[in-house]
């Protein structure tokens, strides 16, 4: 039983931004101990690879399950709509594979904290 | 000795949007503790109040020193330029408050941890 976390960002025309997201994933990746097998990165658009082909990536990676976790911090329509419209295909293409959502990070409960303690930091 | 945060976000035509940061401010004031004696919101634009505004009404409410916490995920042009230009004018109005920007909220080193547990939880 192979896991896999795809970590789902919009995408942006700068790349800096997007790499910035890979950079996360691969720190999740080393934080992820037994709970995921592979992390991985897709975008909504405007950068590569898409939400589909990172699926697929996964998939062919040899996972069983794959969690789309939207790194987006408000319930917007990115959320609601447009990542679970690239998603459904690809469930749809592989009924034995559990290919599911997770909730966006900006529900999650320890933002507030995590808030708190930037804050704390000089930037820069 | 006052201090306040004032959580700096987007903004949004969505209001729902809007209100959704609004709701984290309060919750990061009741977990503040004695770090801060008020949590406000601004937005860089769309909604109200935009930044200086909110860093006006920090003031006004007796704060000696305000936290501009950019509530934003990457180092684009938003967190690297439009707030800090947003903040310099009311910096240069009161030079005897201590006004200063924390680093933005994908910094954290936090972030990781908080998406992995986030991935674990079904989609609401």
């Amino acid at each position: 039983m192979s896991r896999a976390l795809l970590v789902v960002a919009h995408g942006s025309r700068r790349e800096a931004s997007n790499d910035e997201v890979r950079a996360l994933s691969e720190l999740i990746a080393q934080q992820a101990g037994n709970e995921y097998d592979m992390v991985r990165t897709a975008f909504l658009e405007l950068a590569e690879p898409l939400i589909p082909d990172g699926i697929e990536q996964c998939i062919q990676e040899g996972a069983d399950e794959v969690v789309v976790m939207p790194y987006f911090l408000s319930a917007g329509r990115h959320v609601a709509k447009d990542i679970p419209e690239e998603v459904a295909p690809k469930q749809a293409q592989y009924p034995e594979k559990k290919i599911r959502i997770a909730p966006y990070l900006g529900a999650a409960d320890g933002i507030a904290e995590l808030m708190l303690s930037m804050s704390q930091k000089e930037s820069g």
